[in-house]
């Protein structure tokens, strides 16, 4: 069984554009908190300060299907699992208030680098999610 | 007495800035984010969506004592007070975790227009907070 | 042939985060900003202002493959092509200073909205380009 | 006399709200913008690659006269000064298209930090310019 995450989004002026709804690429960043919100974000601190490793995003694949509007309090819906020691392939849906299908879908690949930017296979402290 | 409001940002990758803390211009949008939770997003946005009319800033002087990093969970705390018919003063203060002063300091004026950028008085829904 | 467009992208605080390179999300805004240069900020306007119709990002992949780092100006090529009535294609490559290849490559489909979001033919602006 | 310098900032979808104008906390994006032209992103990032220092703003006051709309080419122009041995104060103006007067205005008080985040005199770099 695949774990469902969710965190929550508000959708503040600073997210829209004048064409009424969200600005495209914000859903990458609501998509990079909640995957911070799974890590945790001491871990992935920690990871960077002790050992000089971070997550980068290797590939975004996104479906927009509707608008999302100032006001909203969003529910993002995450799925994650190890794709080989170097990647993790992560799964994202934007949920309005009482949708029946998503908004936004998105598909991560995820790869761990050190400060050399070289990649590194993923850390202990993610594999124990 | 005057009710100070709080309102929590937590610190994501989107925040920070090469020089390793928070780029200054994101502290405005915690600050909106902070007004909007006082305000309410749902009044907010019914007072564009029927009376045509919304908050806009007007002057914001800010001062940046301390810079604030990643994964930080600050502690935005707001108090806000009426100045005449016309304007809203609101302070605000970014405070890290286990900080004894505030990181960010920020006094904002904010006024009430319809949408053709005319002064209204301010709406009877933000009085009464 | 299809023409390749070019438009500079000079990589300033604001686009970067505390990892020393581009914010992912933000090459994002890149190609919006070279589409928009392509079609024209007034002609897009035009469209929204009196015909009340705007394009939208539908469908976008992306690949990251090398960071792009402070004071980098950056050559933003873009092609892009009509797919049927309904869609255009777009193919967006983010080349550094001196490289052999581009460091992030996108792919974006773009629809044309009225402002009740709904699909039109693509104008016939946007067809004699 | 104080050198007035010009730098053009095209409003993209990117930089409006719903409101239907650029979202207030932009406007300290392109103030930036513009030092970093005057200064020179090659300075600019020599400073922190070779001495550890970079700069910093310590105080923005600012002023929104009128809104700005997507699509405009402003011009921001900005002046500065030397202020005692440590701090710069630079004056930005935001020009609207055949405007008669600036829509936004901002004072900001620059310092120069290295990387412990203690204050440090202006490099020479600056002053002569």
């Amino acid at each position: 069984m695949i774990k469902t995450f969710h965190h929550a989004v508000q959708i503040y002026y600073e997210d829209t554009d004048h064409s009424g709804v969200v600005y495209h690429a914000n859903f990458l960043k609501y998509f990079e908190r909640a995957r911070e919100h799974v890590l945790g974000g001491d871990i992935i601190n920690m990871l960077w300060q002790d050992k000089g490793c971070g997550f980068a995003v290797y590939k975004a694949n996104m479906i927009f299907k509707e608008g999302v509007e100032f006001a909203d309090i969003c529910d993002i819906r995450t799925t994650f699992k190890l794709d080989g020691k170097f990647k993790t392939l992560w799964h994202h849906e934007v949920w309005r208030p009482n949708a029946v299908k998503p908004a936004v879908i998105g598909d991560i690949v995820m790869v761990y680098l050190d400060k050399k930017k070289q990649l590194k296979p993923m850390p202990s402290e993610i594999i124990s999610i």
